[in-house]
């Protein structure tokens, strides 16, 4: 029930996707992740909750308007699976910048494909230090 | 498969079992509505994830130690049935002061029952304020 390496795979894949779609600012992309039939809902940092396939859409075609102005990247990302359903935690940071964000991702399986039905991002009291890249000498 | 109004009813009444437990400071209730086979995590507003039934419940054991200082209430919670899992949206306020947080609360069916296996509180931006009660003459 909880360990499908398999599936695991996929919805590291699909989290990517959002950050990559995020980073790119294409919304195309990101319409395309959310759920279609699973009714979906979405907290950006520090706002009120947005209900419903039309309004957090709508959000990200806001947020994504334009080019975009940094990568938002993904770390320390864990999943649980339960049956169809994923949930992920992870941190979410700007660029080279330590993470400064915590996030709740999860996922459902929809017509085959792993796609997000709830987001959640909120501050850290204080940003998260990045391991050091390992040096290659 | 999103429309079950007894599951639904009986996903609000363990989401309710969630915030009078933390209300009453009772541990041993806030330790059995946890999931104890499916793996659960935790972000407390502005902290780090809590990965394992071992670490969210020893910080609810330290949250709740001694009396509690104040109740914790949750409104206007929008509830998401997938299958056997359950993603809750709403926001949390102490006493009577107007919600200063956004939840997300996961709940999953285990041996029966409803129970959490994910919590994510982060601060909102202001205070929502609360619908004024109505008036009685």
């Amino acid at each position: 029930m909880f360990q499908d390496p398999q599936a695991e795979a996929a919805v590291f894949l699909a989290n990517e996707r959002f950050y990559r779609a995020f980073s790119d600012g294409d919304y195309s992309a990101m319409s395309e992740l959310w759920a279609q039939h699973v009714p979906v809902t979405c907290f950006h940092p520090t706002a009120p909750a947005l209900i419903g396939r039309e309004a957090v859409l709508q959000s990200f075609r806001q947020i994504l308007r334009g080019a975009p102005t940094f990568a938002l990247r993904c770390e320390d990302a864990v999943v649980t699976l339960v049956n169809d359903t994923a949930i992920l935690t992870c941190y979410e940071g700007a660029g080279d910048e330590p993470a400064h964000l915590a996030a709740t991702n999860v996922f459902v399986v929809e017509d085959g494909k792993w796609r997000m039905v709830h987001h959640h991002a909120g501050p850290l009291s204080r940003p998260l230090r990045r391991a050091a890249p390992p040096i290659v000498h």
